[in-house]
């Protein structure tokens, strides 16, 4: 951390900084420049809060040499994180894993189907909602318990995992019953309660990065589970918001390689989300595999027009057919391969 | 709602279109134009999602004429709602009210001090978190249960009223015994589960707009409040998320117009988070109180330099006091008056 | 500028950075870390480019400690410019001054309207584009040098002072022989060759903030003319662009306080264009001159239904009066005072 | 064109729209809502400005259904434009084109080894910047005059193509005697006085979307060339300003599937300025060709420590050269070809 001060700051100011530093117990350097003067802490493991300095006279700003996350970072291990999932699935290695299905269980008609369409095109996890966040109220907001439930069904009948949402610290329980790897929303991705809560978690949990979030503030969140001690956790690019309402959101897939260099976690990509576009979503599909996803998570239904939420970024089952077979092609360019379904 | 077909949708299209429409239960109005056809709905009362008909072959998009929110409009309820807080204060009426005091409950002396502090300024509401969200798991998290008490003691000795922070479901009974106002942070504001169980208190609910939330996003939250039945809803403008890191936050105060104008509730705003620079907070709060926002909300630590959290933004006990003798002759000149403390 | 490095960076990165800097004649200050190692650049008077280090082995970031802006800067003048215009009319000191007017001049009847009508409520300056930057090649473009006589009439008849926009090199001096301020678009902030020849000019410029430019890229323009010696700046707050269509811009008042903080340039505020909507425009006003504005831009219009441009954002000549009226109200209050026309 | 009244809108309001949009030679579809009335305006051609009604009472907003482009729109020409280039290089075909080199022309010995390791690589298209646009006026503006003549001689020595900028009209002359593509910065997308000039030329315009350009804005700068008679037009999405500094800019790439369903222009994407990190480079050039993208435009320096401008994001020769491998694979995969270099 680096102290900055102002440029008319006294040398009274700066022994302010520099007993407040020593008080604190790490070590101060000044660094006198040509227009102003700035203090080095040395010692900092990264936990100093820089609002400390921001309160004294004289100081102008305070300037982050550290990374203020620790156990996320790959710095701190080197090698990348592997999550393991049941039936011998891996994220975060050399396979590239599809996650599909509807955004949220309808019925048990539509996500059996679902389930089958997506396996039979090559996905090895089902997605789909019980629990919805939904912009207004007076949207379907899932079908809670009995689409857990579907879920489960679907497992059973077709091998493939399981990967749903769990909104509130109450339903984590209820909801890892059923799920093999449990997903944070983007809108809770600051949620630190049920962060801490999943933290406790056995399962890998899914963390999509919040709709204005830094990479460095996913990070955060992710360290609030790494902290808590769940090591399995898989970051989520899913598009933030931007000034252009042309596509839903900003598909920023450049955190895909910008979390690999500074975090040993895998990260997945969401073109579904990230755009919000059907006919985008194939080659958005492409590029997030040829940009290093360890992973993308598609919206698929049995019929896009009928679903109750997302349907204009739902794929067809035939189209997602065809996204496989791209994004297999794509994922060996690269000397990838696409992970194939466990056999039941 | 308005479906605009593509340019070279066909007669089917459109017959698919309107028949989609008149399935739900509403009339559909084709209003054919030189480049494209696009069918109005009729009938719609605010609930219907698009996404229905973005699925649809040859829908190019789809545009809203109705606002989605409902109860929190002011087409809905014309008069300006007036939240009633004990001893009589009032906020969305005439008064100007301030709420101010620390970012965090840190011990005993420093509540009491803060407390003393902004209520001989005029201040008739302590603000003050015992939880607290913080982007690092490693950052001082509040006291707890231990920092309500602390907040309860402050207002039995000084007679403010209380607006502190609730952050998951669990917590929402322990806070309301002490809270005579119940804030939801900006990361929660889409915390869906915390929103429905707050929708079910008694109490005012004070609900900061999230980092990156559209106006429509932060009504819509707000319904969620009141479709559960709780219409004592505060808004309030915090800062948003912006791309020039020379101040905290974009302190977007044109929101309190625009919400005034579509909404019959009140809206305060945050000078202190809008800014996050101590010597921006003076001006900010007189534009606040000139731009029409029905309180603002300040923080204000007896000693700066040593708060926990956000020591950079708040104002010292002298600075405060000057700040609230300028909004005093701002709020006069625009007709309004800034709320006196409640003798005890 | 300090020079972080890599946590892996061997003791040759290090060496290889410390001779770079000291190559430039500069002074290398290396401070080991506990995480890292950083080194200091002593000497560096704002000009070093932080990019000769990004390419080195080893380097993690460069982060700036010393401004890049100079002239412009409070730290190289620490007192307040203030522009001198003809008439006594100053911009910068105590006053408070309103430049208002039409988008842009459609005819003399409409121009020497406007003109009398804010003449009349109190106007200093009067504001009028005869050549319009325009979205679509469709749009109205501006009657350009017709425009400008007219405007020269119109200050003839009223005695208003004129500020009217340019936007290429070769208008600069058919503009200037008219425009008592020469105003330099949003858009055209970063237009490079424009500055350097705005900068030759004797005429005060006044320099928009562009739609996504941060402050100190608005300063580093304002840097362009001081560099080629025009010192005659006045710098405008427009709204920058975000992610919520409910007004045309999100109007960044706090950049009033950020700049008076960092230069001795002064700053004035454009509501219109800030919020994009009429009855948005008072309140906004209000605001610019309690945060501190060096002055308000207001686009009036005798018969704004007319307008062909901006109509939606642009106030008929009573909704004018009115603001006048408050904005002086508000001035009074924090010592300052509204400028008043010069007799003719 | 949609006009939407506000629910209190008057009979008479509605009246005087209709009147209006009559008198103005349209027709006028009024479209009675449960909530609210609106007006569909019949016979748009695009060129109806929406502040013509947003001025009038009534009326709460106007929504578009006709897209404000035109010439360039894919509705107006269903066709994919093909750029010819000499050589018979062509963009917008099956061929992915590579433009690559330094940011800036430097001197004789850097350009022609950039140009010749570029060519051996397979780029067909030799970048660098004769004239600079620089934030700050004391950064290295470029060698101007003499660039040219550098690019000149290159282009003799190895049978690459020339890109590059013009930053003002009166220099666009000299710029096109030497440029195969006259390129315009993102600076200056909306500078329209340049537009119109370059509308006027011969050669092929590169035209780079402004850091906070909607498509939308990209497409009329674009319409501002072809309604001049240009239409040798090809877009470049550079990465747009984003909120997060972990990276220079947000790139993206959906743009890139975007403007192919909107416009039938040619669209590039440049991963240098889209990420600002080298080591980013390779993976989202992957991702742009992946996306379907025309072509990248990438930054190599045969040293880029030395480089004075852009250094952290120039790649070295034998980076560049992998990069041209793997896009190589990544085409084929999608069924395209990266362009190989015409033998000199």
């Amino acid at each position: 951390m680096l102290v900055v001060m102002q440029h008319d700051a006294t040398p009274d100011d700066v022994r302010r900084v520099v007993a407040t530093i020593e008080e604190m117990g790490y070590q101060a350097r000044p660094l006198p420049g040509k227009q102003r003067t700035a203090v080095g802490v040395v010692g900092n493991d990264g936990r100093l809060d820089a609002a400390r300095f921001l309160g004294l006279p004289g100081v102008a700003e305070v300037l982050h040499i550290t990374q203020p996350f620790k156990q996320v970072s790959r710095e701190w291990k080197s090698e990348s994180t592997v999550v393991r999932l049941p039936g011998g699935v891996t994220i975060g290695g050399d396979e590239v894993v599809v996650m599909a299905g509807p955004c949220s269980v309808e019925s048990e008609t539509q996500i059996l189907e679902a389930a089958h369409a997506v396996r039979e095109a090559g996905a090895v996890i089902l997605r789909g909602g019980a629990f919805k966040p939904r912009t207004s109220p007076y949207s379907f907001q899932g079908l809670g318990r009995r689409g857990l439930e579907l879920l489960a069904k679907a497992r059973e009948e077709t091998g493939l995992l399981i990967v749903t949402e769990v909104m509130e610290s109450e339903a984590v329980e209820m909801v890892a019953e059923v799920a093999d790897i449990v997903q944070v929303g983007a809108r809770n991705m600051q949620n630190f309660a049920l962060l801490k809560r999943l933290g406790k978690l056995k399962q890998p949990v899914l963390l999509k990065r919040g709709l204005s979030a830094t990479i460095t503030e996913l990070l955060l969140s992710a360290e609030y589970l790494l902290a808590e001690g769940n090591d399995q956790v898989i970051l989520c690019e899913r598009g933030i918001r931007g000034f252009d309402a042309v596509t839903r959101n900003v598909f920023d897939l450049a955190a895909v390689p910008v979390v690999h260099k500074l975090s040993h976690l895998p990260i997945i990509a969401d073109p579904s989300h990230g755009t919000g576009q059907r006919d985008k979503v194939l080659p958005m599909a492409r590029a997030a595999v040829a940009a290093g996803a360890d992973g993308i998570m598609v919206e698929v239904h049995p019929r896009p027009e009928r679903a109750l939420s997302d349907g204009a970024q739902s794929l067809a089952p035939d189209e997602f057919a065809e996204l496989m077979r791209q994004c297999r092609a794509i994922a060996e360019v690269i000397g990838r391969r696409v992970a194939e379904p466990v056999e039941v």
